[in-house]
C-alpha cells in the first residue's frame, strides 16, 4: 500500500466534485454514480469474519492496482489514519461517514483527480464511486461501467441471474447502482417553491434530500437527486430517469432565479445576496451552518453576474475548508467549536474579502 | 427676512452638532443648551392671538439682527418652507418637531456653523439654542449667556424676582435652561449595563433618554443626558450637575468598551463591529432603524482603532443623510418607505463602501 494521497495540509484544492466546471455548473455541482459489489467467496457484511476482512481488503486492493484496471488508483489504508484525516476524506466525499468511523480493516482507492474512489469493506465489499463536476449522468455511468467490467475481470462479483448484483442490504440488490446529482437550488428555496419542486421529483420514485443538515431545510441550499430503485430498472433507465428529473429541476431553478431578479423582487434579492457577501467579507465568527447559507447567496450572485470579484473557485475552496476536519487540518491542530468558528471566519475573510 | 440658509440639496454637510470634534468626541457627540424666554407685552403661547404672533416674530427677528447681537444670524421664515425643508431643519436639530409642524407665524434664526439656532414663537416666544460638538457644557453655557444678555438689551424678557424667567410651561420656569449632552454609549448597551448607568444618573434628578426612537432601546445607542429641574438650581449648578454626570457616564463607557475588547469578549465584539460594517458596505435595503444601529457598531469600531478606512466624518454624514427628510432632499423628490430604504442603502454604500 502506498502513502495516503492526502499529505495535508499542503493539498487543499477541491477535488473533482467541487471543481466547479462542466455542463450546467451554475446549478449542478457534481454528478456521482456509486456501484455496490461483493466478492464471491467472502461473507457479506456484517457476517464477514475478522480474519476474512483483512484478506478481503488485500484481495480487492491487489485487483484494483492491476494494469487492466483503467484508473490509476492509490490505496489508502483507513486504519492507519487518525480521525481528522478520515474526516478530511469524508468531507471530500471520497468515503462515507460509516466508512470513516467503522472499526474494521478497510481502505479506499482514489485517483489523483479524486474523480474515482473505491471504498473496500464498507457496507458492501466494494463500493466504487465515479464523480464528475457539473451535470454528467451519462459520462459518469460510462466511466463506472468500464471500471466495473475491468474489476469483474479481476475478481468474481456475487451475481444472481434472477436478481442481478447481490448486496449486503436488499435496497441495493439489482444494479447496485445509485446515481445522484448535487444541485444548488437557492432560487427555489428563496422563492419558497422547493417543496413543490421536490414533491414533483419524489412522485417519480426519485429521492431528493438536503446534502447537509437534517430536516427539511438543506444547508447551503444544496440538494441531491438520486434514484431509489435499484431492482427492476436497468442502468440505462436510471440514467434517463435521474437525467430528466434533474433537467426539469434545473430549468425550474433558472426560471425562478430570473423571476427573483425581475421587477419588485429584484431589490430584495440583491439585498440578500450582497448582505451575504458583506457578512462573509467581515464576520469574525462563523458557524459552519451560517457559512454554508451565506456562501449559497454569494454563489447565486456570482452566477447571476452580480458579483464579479469573487470566483466560483473561491467559493468552492471556502466551502471545502469551512468544514470541521479541513479547518483543523489547515490549522494543524484540533480546535474546539468556538475556535473553529473564529478560524472559519478568518479563512473565509481571507478568501472572499476584497484584496 | 433673508433666504433660507438651506439651499438644499447642495448643502448637506453636518452642522455643528455632528461635527465630530471637540473634547471626548469618541463618546460625547454634542453639547447643547437651550434657553426659554418670553417677550414682555405679548401673550404667552397658547393664548397669543394671531395678529400678535405676526408682530412678535417681526419684533424678535429685528432684535436678533441688530449689531449688538454677538451672533451673525440668518432668519428663516418657516411658513415659507415646505414640509420636507422643515424636516431637514429638524433633522439638523435646528428646530423642534413642534416648531416644524406648527401652524402659526414662526421662524428660526441660525448662524452659518449651525452652532446657534433661535426658534421664534415656539412654545415660548424665544427658544435660543447653542451647540458645540463634543463635551462642552461650560462653553455652550458661556456663549448662551452672552447671547441672552445681548437679547435682553434688545427686548424685555418676562422675569419675576421670585421665580426667575417666566415660561409658557411651568416646567421651564426659573432659569428656562435645559443643558444636554448627547452621548454614544454602545459599550454600556452591548455589555447590558445601560439600565444601571441611566438609573444612576436619574437618581440625581437628571433625565436620560434615547435620542431616537421610543421605549427603552435607544436607536443607534445615542442617549441624551439633561437637567430636569429649572427652578431652584442656578445655571452654574446645572452646568456642574450635568457635567459631572456626563463625566461619570463617559468613564463608565470607556471601561466597558475596554472590557468588551479584552479576553473572551474580544472576538464577539470584533464580530459584531465588523458584521455591522459588512452590512453597511453591502446592503441594498436599509431601514433607518437598522442603519442607525449598524452605524453605532462601526462608530465604536472606528474609535477603538479597529476600522481605519472609515472616518467619523463619513459616519456622521451617513447618519445625517439617512434621515428621511435629508434622504428625500438628496434624491430631490418624495420617496415612499421602500424607496427610502433602497436609497438609504445606496447612499450608505457610497459613503462607507471601500472605494
Amino acid at each position: 500500500m502506498t502513502d495516503a494521497p492526502f499529505a495535508v495540509p499542503e493539498r487543499f484544492q477541491p477535488g473533482e466534485w467541487l471543481r466547479g466546471q462542466g455542463q450546467d455548473a451554475d446549478i449542478a455541482i457534481c454528478t456521482r454514480v456509486r456501484l455496490a459489489r461483493n466478492v464471491n467467496g467472502f461473507g457479506f457484511y456484517p457476517t464477514l469474519k475478522a480474519e476474512e476482512a483483512t484478506e478481503l481488503v488485500q484481495v480487492v486492493n491487489r485487483a484494483l492496482t492491476r494494469p487492466d484496471i483503467p484508473e490509476r488508483l492509490r490505496i489508502v489504508d483507513l486504519t492507519t489514519l487518525d480521525e481528522l484525516e478520515r474526516g478530511v476524506l469524508m468531507e471530500r466525499h471520497l468515503i462515507s461517514r460509516e466508512h470513516a468511523s467503522a472499526d474494521r480493516p478497510r481502505s479506499v482507492a482514489v485517483n489523483d483527480q479524486e474523480s474515482v474512489s473505491i471504498m473496500v469493506n464498507e457496507e458492501d465489499h466494494v463500493r466504487a464511486q465515479v464523480f464528475e463536476s457539473g451535470f454528467a449522468v451519462q459520462a459518469v455511468y460510462d466511466r463506472a461501467e468500464r471500471l466495473d467490467d475491468a474489476m469483474m475481470g479481476q475478481m468474481p462479483f456475487s451475481f444472481s441471474e434472477e436478481f442481478g448484483f447481490l448486496t449486503s442490504c436488499f435496497t441495493n440488490v439489482g444494479t447496485g447502482m445509485r446515481l445522484s446529482v448535487m444541485l444548488h437550488l437557492p432560487g427555489l428555496v428563496w422563492a419558497d417553491e422547493i417543496d413543490k419542486a421536490t414533491a414533483t421529483v419524489q412522485k417519480i420514485s426519485l429521492a431528493v434530500r438536503g446534502l447537509y443538515g437534517e430536516g427539511s431545510r438543506a444547508l447551503g441550499d444544496f440538494y441531491q437527486v438520486s434514484n431509489q430503485v435499484t431492482l427492476g430498472r436497468s442502468e440505462r433507465d436510471i440514467v434517463r430517469d435521474v437525467g430528466s428529473a434533474v433537467e426539469r429541476l434545473m430549468s425550474w431553478e433558472r426560471e425562478v432565479r430570473e423571476a427573483l431578479l425581475r421587477g419588485e423582487s429584484r431589490s430584495r434579492t440583491l439585498d440578500r445576496i450582497h448582505r451575504a457577501l458583506g457578512l462573509l467579507e467581515r464576520a469574525h465568527i462563523l458557524t459552519s451552518e451560517e457559512a454554508l447559507n451565506l456562501l449559497s447567496g454569494v454563489r447565486f450572485g456570482v452566477h447571476a453576474g452580480l458579483i464579479e470579484h469573487v470566483s466560483v473557485r473561491d467559493l468552492n475552496v471556502a466551502l471545502l475548508l469551512s468544514q470541521p476536519a479541513h479547518l483543523q487540518r489547515v490549522h494543524q491542530s484540533p480546535l474546539n467549536q468556538d475556535q473553529r468558528d473564529e478560524r472559519r471566519a478568518t479563512l473565509v475573510r481571507g478568501l472572499l474579502g476584497r484584496k
